[in-house]
């Protein structure tokens, strides 16, 4: 069915991830663009997706799109760097609606904001694996040098809790220690979840290295493609209408708990839906 | 159908875990029933279970279960305490075969253990939530008093490899400084990841503390329950045969790679299975 451009405009921007990171994304998305609606799902019930293969990592996030989509999303945000850098291409095949990817913004971003040529990447085991960044960046600019790095145990730290704790410390020296001898100048926050370790990073790099936050990018790169299509919601939602609605696969309590600790907009509930259905 | 004795002898036993931990169970029952038949499923596609819900923990799991019966198992093993806390009685009522968990057997064994009457459980957040282990104690033994504590952090680490490492001996003296304070002189290890961290957990709570490791219950629980019903196979499998079959849901190469790290019978390889299929 065609629709006509004030309801495209009416329509609520899709985001999801495999779990809370991708709140990081919702939260840049709110700041930078406050009229628009979003549906969100966490796949709480599969996560994580950082070590998990292609295929399946893919099938996961057709069931999210084919999900999204019965919301008449306008545009669809992966903000999962794990399945942006895995499942992007094939969800575009698919897809009748813009699909964004948190990849592209934040290398982008490194390849301009680099000055000796040399960037980092922390991501998870399966981004990293996947060589994305490196691939984007040199799209970019073939005159810099990309020197990814896994940190697996960065996700169950944050989602522990420990965001200012000696072991994170003690984990981020360790992980960090071969960016630093290579003397990056830049370093990109390549999973959703690294924001909320931000200042710990950016202690244990120094000041010289400026830090990638690719949630912000993607943000910005949405607003731009919106504004471009003349799809911006130029007036906020009515009060009382839903303007942010969140689905997750499990425990919609806990998923609440833990949105409400990074996210300053009293989320009251999300609801739980069966994603193998889709 | 019906099959008679001779075919039900040589049977394979289902072993599953939400991953690699039940492997920790797997090379239990190696060791002390070597005659028999195994088909292991790792379910790497969905793990971790201990963080999740019980209404999402018993769909997984029995959608296993009716993987393992396509091989006519003649038993099933739960080697997983989340899954045994959660899914265990749902599974019995559905399978015509005998299966066990993980946790009757450590809870017989802690009850018989301890001599001051106070036991500690370590698990994850999941089994602790379900006060599973403290009810099949008390069943045994009224005046216990038992002290569960949610360690999420020991899985990451583990599968991180940091089984003898500074990080994990601090992390370890935080989640067990309590159950020290609470001079308990039993601790069960209620997930199938930490006997693979039983020396650092051991040294903690040191010598006076007793450990009590469920995998090793159950494979002994499994022996007795097959020799009763005449079940055990007496002779080992004809050479050649696959005695040990391993399959995953998702990335079959990493499972084998610490498989091997942790039990010496050179694994070939395992199969991955889409069980959600199931």
């Amino acid at each position: 069915m065609e629709r006509n451009s004030g309801q495209l405009k009416n329509a609520p921007i899709g985001v999801f991830d495999s779990g809370v990171g991708g709140l990081t994304v919702f939260r840049e998305i709110m700041r930078q663009i406050p009229n628009e609606r979003i549906i969100y799902f966490g796949d709480t019930a599969r996560v994580p997706y950082g070590s998990k293969s292609q295929e399946t990592v893919t099938r996961f996030s057709e069931q999210i799109v084919r999900f999204l989509k019965t919301f008449q999303v306008k545009t669809i945000v992966v903000a999962c760097n794990t399945a942006s850098a895995y499942a992007l291409e094939a969800l575009e095949e698919d897809c009748d609606v813009p699909i964004l990817g948190v990849v592209k913004p934040g290398a982008k971003a490194a390849a301009e904001v680099t000055k000796n040529g040399r960037i980092g990447v922390i991501a998870t085991e399966a981004t990293i694996g996947s060589q994305i960044y490196t691939q984007y960046i040199k799209e970019l600019n073939r005159n810099v040098t990309i020197y990814g790095k896994a940190c697996p145990l960065f996700v169950p730290l944050v989602e522990e809790g420990l965001l200012q704790d000696p072991v994170t410390d003690e984990i981020a020296r360790r992980y960090l220690a071969e960016l630093i001898d290579l003397e990056i100048d830049t370093l990109i926050l390549g999973c959703t979840h690294y924001p909320l370790i931000r200042s710990t990073l950016g202690r244990i790099m120094g000041e010289k290295v400026a830090l990638v936050n690719p949630a912000y990018e993607t943000a910005l790169e949405l607003k731009g493609m919106l504004a471009d299509k003349g799809l911006l919601n130029q007036t906020p939602p009515a009060l009382g209408s839903d303007q942010y609605r969140f689905f997750v696969s499990d425990k919609a309590e806990k998923f609440v708990r833990f949105a409400n600790s990074i996210i300053k907009y009293g989320i009251l509930s999300a609801k739980t839906v069966n994603i193998e259905e889709y």
